[in-house]
């Protein structure tokens, strides 16, 4: 089995290091750091950078809870290889969550998460992910950024990336308007084993998509970052932030199950943007940037060889 | 039973006189119209004004829709008097529903729906509802609003206002923010009944009801839209729009059973701002006006007597 209070601590170290990198990125604003308790057991400290140069809004949080397994929980589906939810009596789970909105739409928001999840009687894993939503889809970008997260997962298996990929299309999907989030990247859960090898393999995965968001993503931001913008563009940016908003609070399983259960409102909630907007039937001329980029909101799109 | 041709009519043109009477309140902008067609039968016209000098986007609906009554609808319990839903084979349903977000803070979000159903088997009922969502609670105005709404209902029965009154607090509530979505109002459902008279009354209070939309939010428009308002007052109604977006997209059931059995996107999205906003943990003085609105944002306040 793991160490709890060791994965805990290198959460809370990436957290410290993924603020400080954003920090120096915007050479302006700073995180605010707000340490919250549980009162079931546990807590977190949520980091929220407001109105910089670069970020409009940055949420970064850190969280280490724990207690008994609630009933909803003990009746799903098994997960693990590793026990039997039905016999598990308290668990523990940690994990780092955050989102970006820039400021600059040719910027794109990202969202990462990593997370782990143990309970007392020998169940495990691994689950997390990053995602990227364009504004504006530069295939060029597009493929860099895939190609990084493909990088990232052969080192450790083949199978990896094109499974991860397909789950990041599955899961970012906003049905109700046939559109995904954005150009997915790599989303997994449950991930365990019963092979000490496979575990040790699994850990240090999970751990290099932590350490991998801040060259992939501060390559992306400093490349767009000093690009200038009209007025249109940025309304299109608002409308965007509009979807991702309907994704959130439509879709994400994370945001309606901890609205459900009686999460932290703001920590959950640190995902939604300072602006967004909402037009009826917006009007997207043909073969416009805005017009190519909704074309671009698929499943199943190769970004390798786009 | 009832004429489904004239209820719709009687929609349709109560739809075209309340925007007549927003278009002459805003005094600059006009309605869009975009009628459309339902592929499985029936169709609507989709209104909305953007960008007002008094209301910044007001989506006004009408829509009038029939075919075979979907299986997810048999199984429900039993809302009529008149027939067994799982004996039903077509369905015919009918209804104006609006959404007004005016431009200044001092003016009140609104929101009206009356709509009317029924089935080849002599299942039919009606419901509505109207409400308000102050930025900044008046209680003044909050005590005409609820007024005006019990002046209305007591015309046809003592218990109504007291009924419509507890369901819209319970309805309009945003759980997760242990708020309510503003100062309530009326709200009602599955009104039917199987004596004659009875039928005849709520017919007349349903379209009572529609009609009483004009005067009385054209009287609290009327009174605060020339009111001087500050930055800080601009940005705490586009915090109060994000809790809008919330109730909208966490809890409506219209929004959700529209979005989850592909209903028209845009009309059900319709309600939401032109633009939003959300802050981490936004700090709300003691005393201020901002904390006095969010102290009656709870069920159960008798605004009659506040």
């Amino acid at each position: 089995m793991f160490d709890k209070a060791e994965i805990a601590e290198w959460l809370k170290n990436l957290q410290t290091s993924i603020c400080k990198s954003l920090e120096d990125i915007d050479a302006g604003a700073k995180f605010v750091s707000d340490q919250w308790l549980r009162e079931e057991g546990g807590g977190g400290d949520t980091k929220v950078l407001s109105d910089g140069k670069v970020f409009e809004k940055a949420g970064v949080a850190f969280s280490a809870i724990h207690g008994e397994v609630p009933a909803f929980l003990k009746t799903q589906s098994e997960h693990s290889l590793t026990g039997k939810m039905g016999d598990a009596k308290s668990f523990f789970a940690t994990g780092v969550s955050l989102v970006i909105h820039p400021q600059n739409p040719n910027v794109p928001i990202v969202h990462m998460n990593i997370r782990f999840f143990s309970t007392d009687n020998g169940i495990w894993w691994f689950g997390g992910g990053i995602d990227l939503t364009p504004i504006y889809i530069d295939k060029l970008d597009a493929k860099s950024f895939h190609s990084a997260l493909k990088a990232v997962c052969d080192q450790y298996d083949l199978n990896y990336y094109p499974k991860f990929k397909k789950w990041a299309d599955d899961y970012f999907y906003i049905k109700h308007r046939k559109e995904t989030r954005g150009i997915g990247g790599i989303f997994f859960d449950t991930l365990n084993s019963n092979v000490e090898e496979e575990m040790i393999k699994l850990k240090k995965f999970w751990q290099h998509v932590g350490q991998s968001f801040i060259p992939i993503y501060s390559e992306i931001v400093n490349k767009n970052k000093n690009l200038g913008f009209t007025e249109e563009q940025k309304n299109w940016q608002l409308l965007r932030r509009g979807r991702y908003v309907e994704f959130n609070l439509v879709y994400d399983r994370g945001t309606k199950f901890g609205l459900e259960t009686g999460g932290r409102v703001e920590s959950i909630l640190m995902s939604l943007p300072k602006y967004a907007s909402w037009q009826y039937n917006v009007n997207v001329e043909p073969n416009s940037p805005e017009f190519q980029t909704l074309s671009l909101l698929k499943k199943e799109i190769d970004w390798l060889t786009i």
